[in-house]
């Protein structure tokens, strides 16, 4: 039994660490500085309040180029019996911003006066003209900003714990201050810790890893508000990692001790906890994230440092960042803690759970039709493209076994909503393609997502309504035609436009130098081929069984058959790394991995459009895309591409 | 005429100033950069896409502590007859992490293996046993991550124009880099102009205007990933205006000259603009922010370097700086423009609109029941403090003169919708414990949002639902109670409660010293005495009329009666600046502004809260304030506040 299953409740892990940072005195800001106006505020928090030094405008303003006046003085004006005022007595020229004189209670626009010379002639454009002749009368405080009507010195300006933004400078300087009081920012420590850590840009061997999460550890703490240091490497030894701990405890304010917290060879982290202080947690019923460790440095002179122990898989790592770091560093800044935004949305297949813990499943977010869908990604704590691809967490609570799919869950964003409104759900098979698709659209203020399900899954999620569109590559054997005898099955119900992309080679993907002299689907059979093979539903997969149709052959004479990947750069890693002989795909996955193709077969691969998502605003860069030289320009660029049928719309008659 | 009166409607403008970029070779990114990884990348603009140059993981790599085996030689083995395999030739011990040997292809969990010695006796905890034994099959690829299972070679980990996040330098630096292209930041110069300007610090005299535009402008620039730097204000004139952009021009890749572009008696911008280069346009349909000028300087060397013109009203030149630099520089990093979230709202007030502009109204945004309601902040182009205060702009079309209250209009939010969730709206009697309180509950998760509309007014807005609770103290003349017999009248149908917050006194408000010798209201008929006295509906108002009546004198004795400030605070400032010699108010504003107060009355201040709302989470920690010391404490050391009374419900039944 690893000795972290002693998990606790999340809850109850927040609980005892809040409650021992208050009692070791660390339960608000840590200290503060007064820092003259300037950019570098931006972002930090105010450690106390501004009231307003100053009230603003700190003097009656002219609001307008003009003449300021006394009110009175203007009674009974009207266009057919005009006033004239003397200037100096009873008028004065003033600018906008100007103090309005103390006599004068008003401003006439300079558009609204007829300046006059001691004659009573026009007086042209003369900023002391003998006399002014107005036409209208004007009440009193006209054109006039009276003192204060922005802000009233005493006022409040700003509260405690507000971050600073560009405008609040302008506020801040406004009332009367020069300079603010700002809580200071928390010093962290990140300490990796393991043997098998090799730093970035090492050549790497087998085993090495990549030691990355310090620095995305330190880059979250930076962009929390807090001062990160990243430290060397500790080895995997007791002595060492207590060593730099006890060093770190002296300078630092957080430490945060990165792996070396799971049950295996390198558990060291928890026994230096206690040695050299207080373990509070070991385990938290959180998924990712179990191994988490809470604890207290007692350091000299009576610091206490607290310290937190951090998984060694990358995307446990990040999670423990957001779940436990942030909210000690937001309360030592004084700034409440980090809220997202949270959004229902129906997740489009099955999760599944462990009942004990609180289960964040990271999704991928978009609004199809009225919907708002949830796409699970990858759950593995050691994928990180999962925790990048993200746009949410999905809670999966504690007590839940999971959630079938279609179920409504809440989703943690880490983007806008009206990014998730920009999102362009792709699901089905896979294309190099629709990478460079996401990447040109990106520029067109959309996002596009795509989830790999195979041609097949593609139709199935737009027949549940949960895709704007589906790529499609679904050969019928009757009929040598793509797709559309698909599309007569599968959706019999839904208006669709067929829209071809690319036509493409497809093939098989062999190592280099083709050791074992592969040349066509035959050598399938033969005893020492092992093949590595798509998912049912894919199109290379309905492809690849025509052909062996075709030929005559049997699955269960081909080794390998039922091992299935589900995309082409997948078959390809896998005969990289030798765990198949060949399998099938297209040119430029073979060509990515600088593999050998064989080209066998030329397909056509379209895009699958309901009517309704064709004709909307949210779509609409993508046609203009298909007509874009430079787009066009990428993908002819991809071998064993060809560009000839890009945008045609099949005819298509249900 | 003010020559900016030519002005442009606002996408014309910026398609004029986007072709003049683009024709000048300006449209995209300025350059790039090769910057190692760290976390000064964090908010950067990748210039290129960033493809694996590895996969990750880059060897089949044990997913947990354990034995790597062949699964093949596990067959058979149950619980009932377990498999013993041979340490070594057979199996070999695996951290998580660890490469699995070339000949084995699958990992078996340490707490699933028997080990033994070479008796067959259990050996412990050894990780060299002689032999294991096992009582489960398992299949290929069990507990192992295959090469590529997160990414693989070739494969696009993030795309150009993306800007990085913490988690992106843990997908970089794992997929095999350990730098990246980032494009350069644009240099922005902000050149303030204007001999009234004063520097931020210096004492002021009545006309000076404090420079704060520059910072807000360079600070802008900061934020959306520009290099700013403040130059020395020019003084207003031509020559010196020209020098100081001809100067800029070779440095910089943006000049923001700041006013100088009204119509008053600093606009030399435009002129310097046409001596310099090319003036584009002056003057944009746009409200705040008309006298905007947007042109080209034609530098040494062939350098053209876009000149943009910022009015100097603060507020316009805030919406300036997002509306026309933003996008410039969006465009030169590479990146999407920002896109704010824009949310419906209906305005809880009448906005009228010259039908030519592009109108941009502050508003204060809160969700009430069902409805997301937007309060208009004060419109002044000078009034920085709604800048401050603003949750969004409503736009208000070219072509519309305005909104009636109820409409419904677009807001661009500047914070998320789930701050608009967590905003308690307040309108009514303003109160300076309402202060204190948004102090409080900003710890609370809360934001309290107040508008001052008097007591009447506040009582209005909770029948027309659209304010979480209202403050009001005002007096029945027959019962010399409060608030209640307002509610039979105004809230006939809505069930509310009715929480004591505070007694205060009210009294006069005089200048330091009481010059004119006021001692009561009775001196308000003096023919020397001119007061400033509070809207109509606000419960200070109620009770001077009922003081007057009471005395016997009629409105008309009064001088000043019909002068009207919407808050204690701004009859304070009326008094302190000369334009009233007094008015009726609280003991705490007379002592914000240093003046003195005669007190005549004690009165007593509600809360009125609809049920609905009284029960809410939104308002439960506002509830738990009126019991918590600290504040408690803080209300009691305003001047003329007695907090005996606060939380106590007073009883009320329709």
């Amino acid at each position: 039994m690893a000795i972290y299953l002693h998990d606790i409740p999340l809850p109850e892990a927040i609980s005892r660490f809040s409650k021992a940072l208050v009692d070791a005195n660390l339960g608000g800001i840590l200290g503060e500085e007064e820092v003259e106006l300037s950019t570098k505020l931006l972002g930090r928090v105010l450690s106390r309040p501004v009231w307003a030094k100053l009230s603003s405008p700190h003097y009656h303003a002219a609001a307008m180029d003009g003449f300021a006046v006394r009110a009175k003085e203007t009674h009974g004006a009207t266009q057919t019996s005009p006033v004239v005022l003397e200037y100096g007595e009873q008028a004065k020229y003033v600018d906008t911003g100007d103090l309005v004189p103390e006599a004068f209670n008003a401003v006439i626009q300079i558009e609204n006066v007829e300046r006059l010379d001691s004659s009573g002639n026009m007086a042209g454009d003369s900023r002391q003209p003998d006399k002014i002749r107005i036409r209208e009368a004007v009440t009193p405080w006209n054109h006039v900003r009276p003192l204060g009507e922005d802000m009233i010195a005493t006022q409040l300006v700003l509260p405690t714990g507000h971050q600073v933004r560009p405008v609040d400078l302008g506020a801040i300087a406004g009332s009367g201050h020069s300079s603010v009081y700002i809580s200071r920012k928390p010093r962290v420590a990140v300490i990796p810790t393991g043997t098998e850590l090799v730093e970035i840009g090492t050549p790497v061997k087998p085993g090495d890893i990549i030691e990355y999460n310090s620095l995305v550890l330190a880059a979250q703490v930076e962009q929390w508000g807090g001062n990160a240091t990243r430290l060397p490497r500790a080895n995997d030894i007791f002595e060492d990692i207590r060593d730099a701990v006890r060093t770190a405890a002296e300078k630092y304010d957080l430490i945060l001790l990165n792996a070396g917290s799971s049950a295996g060879s390198e558990d060291y982290s928890s026994k230096v906890v206690e040695t050299l202080g207080e373990l509070y947690v070991h385990g938290v019923a959180v998924r990712p994230g179990h191994p988490v460790i809470l604890g207290m440095i007692h350091a000299k002179h009576d610091r206490q440092v607290p310290i937190i122990g951090v998984p060694g898989y990358p995307v446990s790592a990040a999670l423990t960042g957001e779940i436990f770091v942030e909210p000690v560093i937001a309360r030592w800044l004084g700034r409440p803690p980090y809220e997202p935004e949270v959004i229902e949305a129906e997740i489009t297949r099955k999760i599944t759970s462990p009942g004990g813990d609180d289960d964040y499943q990271r999704v991928v977010v978009g609004k199809v039709g009225d919907r708002v869908l949830a796409a699970p990604l990858p759950r593995g704590a050691g994928v990180v493209s999962s925790l990048v691809r993200a746009d949410g967490l999905a809670l999966i609570p504690r007590g839940s076994q999971g959630e079938p799919a279609g179920a409504k869950v809440q989703v943690r964003l880490y983007r806008s909503r009206s990014d998730v409104e920009r999102t362009v759900f792709v699901i089905g098979s896979h294309d190099l393609t629709l990478d460079l698709m996401a990447q040109f659209l990106a520029k067109q203020q959309r996002r596009l997502t795509s989830a790999n399900a195979g041609s097949l899954g593609g139709l199935v999620a737009l027949r549940r309504e949960e895709a704007h569109l589906a790529g499609s590559h679904l050969l019928d054997p009757e009929t040598g035609e793509y797709n559309l005898s698909y599309l007569r099955q599968y959706l019999p119900n839904i208006s669709v436009k067929v829209i071809a992309l690319v036509t493409r080679e497809q093939g098989l993907i062999v190592k280099n130098g083709n050791p074992k002299g592969i040349r066509d689907l035959r050598d399938m059979t033969r005893e020492d081929i092992s093949i590595v093979n798509r998912q049912r539903g894919a199109g290379t997969r309905v492809l690849l069984d025509y052909q062996l149709d075709k030929l005559g052959i049997a699955n269960d004479q081909v080794k390998g058959y039922s091992q299935e990947e589900y995309t082409h750069l997948m078959v390809a890693a896998a005969v990289a790394s030798g765990r198949a002989d060949c399998g099938m795909g297209i040119a430029a996955a073979a060509d990515a991995l600088n593999m050998e193709f064989i080209p066998l077969f030329e397909e056509r691969y379209d895009l699958i459009v309901p009517e309704q998502h064709y004709e909307s605003s949210l779509l609409a860069p993508l046609w203009e895309l298909l007509d874009n030289l430079e787009f066009r320009k990428a993908v002819k660029a991809l071998p064993g591409y060809n560009i000839n049928v890009m945008g045609e719309q099949i005819p298509f008659v249900e």
